[in-house]
């Protein structure tokens, strides 16, 4: 139990960190116009302004509704415009039309981030228990995670504009125009360029395998999908010590590997079929198709894919088959978390808004994978990678009490995990024991490769 | 032949004209925010800044480029953004996905328009030949048509919005908020208010039948599907002195009217049944679904259902089956063009913008059908009236040259012809001999039912 | 009023009819295997077996249960196994699910068939009144029509079928084989193969235009469609005097018919590039789509396309753009059935069983459209003619009463209207006055074109 | 490496299994008419001839044609229509279109088999080599894997059959007849008959945990799947002594199972929705819809649920509900397998033919779950047993060479493992480490559930 010196720190810290988070929110949607907030381009896709809503949301919700004596909802919509998912605290709006809602406008979100904010300075200001500060921690980190949804979601519906502008620029004055292919790029012969500016063949950090424990040990905010921390066994086996690159997706490319069903999941392989796949998410080759000109679209806009750069936008499918065809295989978050726990969180992640400065990279500009400059392992930022494992929950699992309790465990089937958190992950809301999941046929997250091998 | 004195006459009579069209769609659009501007809620729905990028496109494409020396267009890919349907000038963009695209925004279209207007005004000040006059005259009637389309589609936006917003008021601080229902209407009981405030019984305006000519005449502009005029037999037939009103289709509704397959044509019902229909589309029944309680939703929020006005957004199904309740039938279009022809062009239509006021009905509302005042006949305004007349070229038809040719002859197939007008069609567009069409299952068209019989 | 004698004579004739109607189902079912008669490939296509059994059923229902005292129905759930559509007679199986149903068999129905048939002879052996006789003759008609739509819908049913094979050969060994093409015909290129044996050109026979009478004339059978006999007026036209054969067909797809979007109508267009089409339906180019190898399925199997024969199993759309790019037009129902009152019903139509011989052409072949051998007008037989004409009601058009009523007006919509029969139509079935209907994009019915154009 | 001697009696034993195998697939066929064995009522069904000519395919695609000198295929077509999914021995009829091929038939078909089993008896009466015998080995595994399909797809196409008839039972006579319910059963209230004729409640196997070893040990045939043995961590937990029953699922329904959405994961209630469920597959209720009428379809036709017997056609979403609902929850595949090593392998499984009998449950009867009679912990037998593990390669799993390598690897995503075998697996079929594996949706294979905990 913590004393009441521990919990006074704690409430300081998260006053100064409430206002951090929220103000990166903010940093993040204010290069998008009002009509950029709005669109919803896939059921899987939120507009800009739900995502700035549906964090506040949560705060009025699980925050100011039950802790804040006498606060008043800021509209009595919100409540079912906002929940995303928490079927026990009533009905919602259903996902697949949030793009269809023009009002409350993005202006109007403005003015309820305004209103919860100026209520949670009175929350945070009073003496809050420890139940009530876990709840504080929790909405801060489903806000980060939302800061990197409202990026997922951002690239996805600019990438559906022909002009594909870069996110930065609202105006339509793109460079010159080319309309987006209305064919898919299949239709593209699938050689690829001749691999200029290659990287050096990663290196195998190898582990004797055994009795480990794995899972989040405690001390920490953690979700309860990350707990509890359990003993698992493994066999000997070695991880790259670095992600795949564009170059060698290139290389996978030019030897058909979106031609040839042996090296596939028979799932993975129908969707190639029928999606006409020939290459990641986001990359186009240009108007004529020329084999040596393949473009990937970013938050920077169209650019020519550079062979040195982590592939991204990849799903488990494509992951699987690249380590079918390199002869390794996907490690499994056992595996990626023994490794990951000896390393430092450091890498190419999300930083926190400096004064004057955009949000994003360390340099500042749009976040977009790099990959690792110096001799680190990159196992954290760039690009979440897939993991062999599919998403369960760990023996002994309980879910958190409440109607927060819906925040991880109902999501536990038909989804693989991810670890390590990509460029458009906060700084500070990534760890070893972090397990992101998405379905295997998802390509819109920020999501590559690590290779494994057995030894 | 005309003489020139008659094209002077004729192009400052365009000119002035070319202004006031103009401005009324910007006036149209005025109440609506840029996130309003930008969402379409099906594919038969367009963004309303589309509407008023595709006008300006409409005039850029086919007067400006081809017949203004210099004349430069305002943007690259606005040629591939805002073409509508026509093959013959190039590839555009996916009707369905004209809702993807936030950038132009809505201002960015405000300059496009200002760019074309601008252009406009000098090739408006040349001695313009005829056949270029009868391009802007097209261009004109052209941007009606999407002034009324303009209204349908954000009809159905806000339609979409739980809050159910009215259409001049962009604030989200809309009325009591109550969640639209999740279900349809259909799991309401199909029982019906106490037909309060009813009208009086329609009289019968009876035509002895033989050969008639119909068609246009040819001395003011037309559609190219308005021509040739040529002869038809009739046979001895009344059609109704006034439209159904929502009385009327309450007692339908009461009668078991969307229950009751015999009154049905096969395809209509199974449209009622795969949609669960019990009702005009925006109609609904109160949070409790009590039986006397029936809201319909307009333009200015959402209202009780009034008897006496006429019942709007019907499709052909339900027109048709509402007839053969009747005991009636509904009329072909040579039918309702040789009784209108009798009529003055007078009613409930869309008026240009008073100085000082918004658009819409002659009070100042918002458009909506309110049924004849006064013992008229209402042929134009308030609904357009479905016939029984499937939408096919009159013999002798000729598409108009040139790549205005798509603009009516590639639809003549699976349409049905509406006739008259609505309180969305702007007062100068319309006319006895006007052929409207939608497909039999449309219903977010300003549509309603005029009866007919044999005599 | 019809005498005593009169029905006497016609009581006489039915019962012969009867015999010869019902014999020619089973014939043509004969060479069909229990699992031929099962199958149903798409929601329009009923199983071979559900045709024997339906048109059973309509005998069972409108005549042997009101009409036949102490009938017992063979089975309590064939009512609801083997109504079609009439809403009035209670519930039944949904149509697309007609090829789930493994029994009753084949054998079953037979039997079906053979205890409904012992009753029919019972009861056309008493003196039944004229509207009894009524139903009967309707009956009969019901099944000739059913006849029909069990060799289109066979076809279609071999056609899915790898082997491809012949519908009187119900042993696996077919031909060489070849798989179906996986990919649809348009991967193919669309040049044809020279015209070698073409026909001459078509004639036109002239109409001066006018008032024109129309419609059933009432003194021999006819379907309440046919009716009432009116007036209309037309233009001055021409009609060419045969059909367009695959020859002219393949000059159409030379010419990039196929791949024009200015020939066709919008909804054509649309179908063309969904479901890649380049070709009539059942065509296909060999394994290695040489552009001068297309073959046509028949019911005889696959064979070359003969450039003489009347092009079959296309479109409205089709029929609609070859009529553009002709330089021509589709005919109205109206000029065609006034061209047709002048002609002999003869042609290349369903032959009753001769002794000894199956069913089909005059020659014992499968049927297949052949062209006319002759200088006749081929009004008759061989394919279905499209026609411009919308499928509606005449003026003053009034359903059959009772549940037969349901049999065409609840058709009227969404359909359009093909005269003179096909090859697959028995030969006392036709008349000039007789109107078919499909939806625009059917092409499984033996359908064809016929050339029109003003004067 | 084995001797000789042991290779001749492997051979000895293999001839005389190819015998009873294949007879047995053919006793199962038997009550079948040719009707029956064509209809495919879902892309997961096959035709019963499917399975019989797939089976013989196996054989001639992996044994006859590499391994017989001279031997010549049955029919040139069969490698395409029977082919299941082996991308590696070329193209193949689309899956989801088996139900549309009629000819070959039924008797066709066992003509094919008759050709293969006569060549195999060659085949098998030479000396064969080790590898070749595995692939016997495989071929015969691989055809009673087939025939327990073939029984679940039977009972999914006689539950389409308004008739609702029985397996055994070809007649349409089938009993008083009610047309299945068009709407889901969904429309009738959840509440449940008294659960009269209760079972005790079920007893605990304990397990006090630490490091097991599962896998196939080796010694005897397993799937690929199944290698290698390796070691894992358990924590402590329990097993149930018996599969859920009948009157714990009506329990469960009665206490708004199907409608507490906090009992579902995610994508289980978005089933649970869409699809309108309320019950287990294959249940329904009376005409009237009583609350106490639940009746059950089986492969002996429509029955009373009986609360005694095993639940049997609950999806992976159900199971895990209902072990929710429980306050337990699934058990994982290690779990499992620790307690069944433990275990004799006996219970309700699929006897051989015996003479003069059909095939089915020991007492001759059509396979249907039964429960255990005695005391055993019936693991073995009645339904397989939904555990809460996905479906993926073992440490160091390695698929089997050559195109028998895309038997098992290729699937192992999205999908889920049971264990135990059920009342349609063959006798000899089934052991402690055998892994079968379906989507969390899929429900129409003899699917139940053992609930387990922590300690």
């Amino acid at each position: 139990m913590a004393g009441t010196e521990d919990l006074d720190l704690r409430r300081a810290g998260l006053a100064g960190r409430y206002l951090q988070v929220r103000a990166l929110t903010e940093a993040l949607a204010a290069p998008l116009s009002p009509e950029d907030q709005t669109i919803q381009t896939m059921p899987d896709v939120s507009p800009t302004k739900w995502h700035r809503g549906h964090t506040s949301w949560f705060f009025e919700t699980f925050l100011l509704e039950p802790s804040l004596t006498g606060y008043r909802a800021c509209h009595p919509a919100y409540a079912y415009i906002f929940n995303s998912y928490y079927e026990a605290v009533g009905a919602r709006h259903p996902r697949a039309e949030r793009g269809l809602v023009s009002r409350p406008g993005a202006g109007d979100v403005g003015r309820y981030r305004a209103h919860v904010d100026e209520a949670m300075d009175r929350l945070l200001g009073a003496d809050l228990a420890a139940d009530v500060l876990d709840l504080v921690d929790l909405g801060l980190n489903h806000e980060q995670q939302h800061q990197e949804l409202l990026l997922m979601d951002i690239k996805h519906v600019l990438s559906k504009n022909p002009l594909r502008p870069a996110y930065r620029d609202a105006s339509a004055d793109a460079g010159p125009f080319q309309p987006a292919p209305t064919q898919p790029a299949s239709a593209q012969p699938a050689s690829a360029q001749p691999a200029s500016g290659e990287v050096a063949k990663p290196g195998w950090i190898e582990h004797q395998g055994g009795t480990v424990e794995v899972g989040h040990a405690g001390n920490r905010f953690g979700y309860d999908n990350e707990f509890p921390r359990h003993l698992a066994h493994l066999v000997p086996f070695a991880l790259a010590d670095r992600t795949v690159t564009c170059g060698e997706w290139l290389a996978f490319m030019d030897d058909g590997g979106y031609a040839r069903s042996d090296l596939w999941l028979s799932d993975g392989w129908a969707v190639v079929q029928a999606e006409h796949r020939t290459a990641p998410l986001y990359w186009s080759t240009g108007p004529d198709g020329e084999p040596d000109d393949w473009r990937v679209f970013g938050l920077g806009g169209d650019q020519p894919v550079d062979p040195t750069e982590p592939v991204c936008h990849v799903d488990y499918y494509e992951a699987d088959a690249f380590a079918r065809w390199s002869g390794a295989r996907l490690p499994t978050e056992t595996e990626w978390e023994t490794v990951a726990a000896e390393s430092p969180v450091d890498g190419n992640l999300l930083e926190p808004v400096p004064t004057g400065r955009d949000p994003g990279s360390p340099d500042g500009s749009a976040p977009h994978p790099v990959g690792s400059a110096d001799g680190g392992r990159q196992l954290f930022g760039d690009v979440w990678e897939w993991t062999a494992s599919a998403y369960s929950p760990y023996p002994g699992f309980r879910p958190a009490a409440g109607a927060v309790g819906e925040y991880n465990g109902k999501f536990m089937v038909n989804q693989y995990v991810l670890r390590g958190g990509s460029c458009a992950t906060p700084t500070d809301h990534i760890r070893s024991t972090y397990r992101n999941f998405f379905p295997a046929g998802a390509r819109w997250a920020f999501s590559g490769v690590r290779l494994a091998r057995d030894l």
